[in-house]
């Protein structure tokens, strides 16, 4: 039988599990997919996933290629790893691709959506998926400091001190914060991203937020490249990797 | 110290509940919210709620009163109750009422939704709060059989038979059904609802979306009284209680 590259597009909710990536002693997306794969073909099959996405974070397009060579038509796949996935992962589409596709390396972009619910009440639908941010927010305000961001910059102040990334030069095509009544979205897209870097963005429009920093205070912040000066790293369950974008 | 009737409206996502009434052997929102109260004031209280829910049904604002002595201003209430309940379960809303203000008794209007997710995809997010309907849904035609249900009628066809009520007559003011995307919504406001009522009334519109049954069937199913000639009772997790009314 000859190979097939297939790629499949995940949505999930991300707070079961520590992150995509395979880890010892935790239960991550990717084993769980894996699982359900092996349930399926009765072969164990190696994935290929866009990225790590970090314990907690969600996913609304979610992209991994697996190599199989079973004659099995991409619309029955989808199917059976929907009936054997748990509730909170699901294959929103799945097609086949050629062989030299590669979720990360031929990603063109990739765009996150950080969600909070900016209300006093909390919210008992949305907690999982959202920051509960009591205090005032200007999504006005936050819309300035977000457009700062925008361009091509070495984004070393906006990355945790944990990475092992050489060039730290990212673009970010737009970054935008909207809202829809006590839901607040921030929505960025770039061609990549430091290990960190949208929940260090969010941390720090936050900080705009509290007035600590102004909107203009943002191109210094980058240009000094020390991460002590950008604020905290927001918590990882208000960030979900929207959609990742190929030629 | 003299007594306070305490009005608390809450926003609960039921998943893990047994329904709202205290039950033996079993985790309910009541006993949750007891347990809260006995924490911040060292005291068990009892509470009265506007109606039993479901095991697994939701709401956006049920209300419940306590009877307390302390002289706690509700705002403190309120914030003290949000910190110790678990994420699922808010205080959206705190009052003192009059005394002989009873959240059963003194309601005049119930609002339900029954939330329905009609894809093909399955969604990560929603799966505790809607209803999986992967096929066709009309939701004009849904309409037009929803607006039959309104007015007074005799409900015993859309009543559980477990139901040990006599009095079988409700009035429901609106019934309608809205799509945004891909979530259908059924909105229902009556004046009280019998023992599944909502849900039978919800099985009962996916028979007509399923060509089983016309919009113009429903005034004799009801003027029959027989649970037989309705549809099946919907699964309970698609269901929120939204609000109460009072005067």
């Amino acid at each position: 039988m000859p190979m097939r590259n297939i790629k499949i597009t995940l949505a999930y909710n991300g707070s079961r599990y520590h992150g995509f990536q395979v880890q010892k002693n935790a239960i991550t997306i990717c084993e769980i997919f894996q699982n359900a794969v092996e349930k399926i073909f009765s072969m164990r099959y190696d994935v290929v996933g866009c990225s790590r996405t970090d314990s907690g974070v969600h996913a609304n397009g979610y992209v991994l290629c697996m190599k199989i060579t079973e004659n099995i038509p991409c619309r029955g796949i989808k199917s059976a790893l929907n009936h054997t996935l748990p509730n909170d992962i699901a294959v929103t589409d799945c097609t086949e691709v050629p062989l030299d596709f590669h979720p990360r390396y031929t990603a063109k972009k990739k765009q996150y959506i950080y969600r909070i619910w900016n209300s006093d009440n909390k919210n008992p639908f949305l907690y999982e998926t959202t920051l509960h941010y009591p205090h005032k927010l200007d999504e006005k305000l936050l819309s300035l400091a977000a457009a700062e961001f925008v361009g091509t910059h070495d984004f070393t102040t906006f990355c945790a001190l944990a990475s092992d990334v050489d060039d730290k030069t990212r673009t970010i095509y737009s970054c935008e914060v909207r809202r829809t009544g006590d839901l607040v979205e921030v929505i960025i897209c770039g061609d990549g991203f430091l290990y960190n870097m949208v929940r260090i963005i969010v941390g720090t429009l936050l900080k705009v937020a509290q007035g600590k920093f102004a909107p203009q205070d943002i191109p210094a912040m980058i240009q000094a490249r020390d991460r002590q000066r950008a604020g905290a790293t927001a918590p990882a369950h208000g960030l979900a990797l929207d959609c990742v974008m190929y030629d």
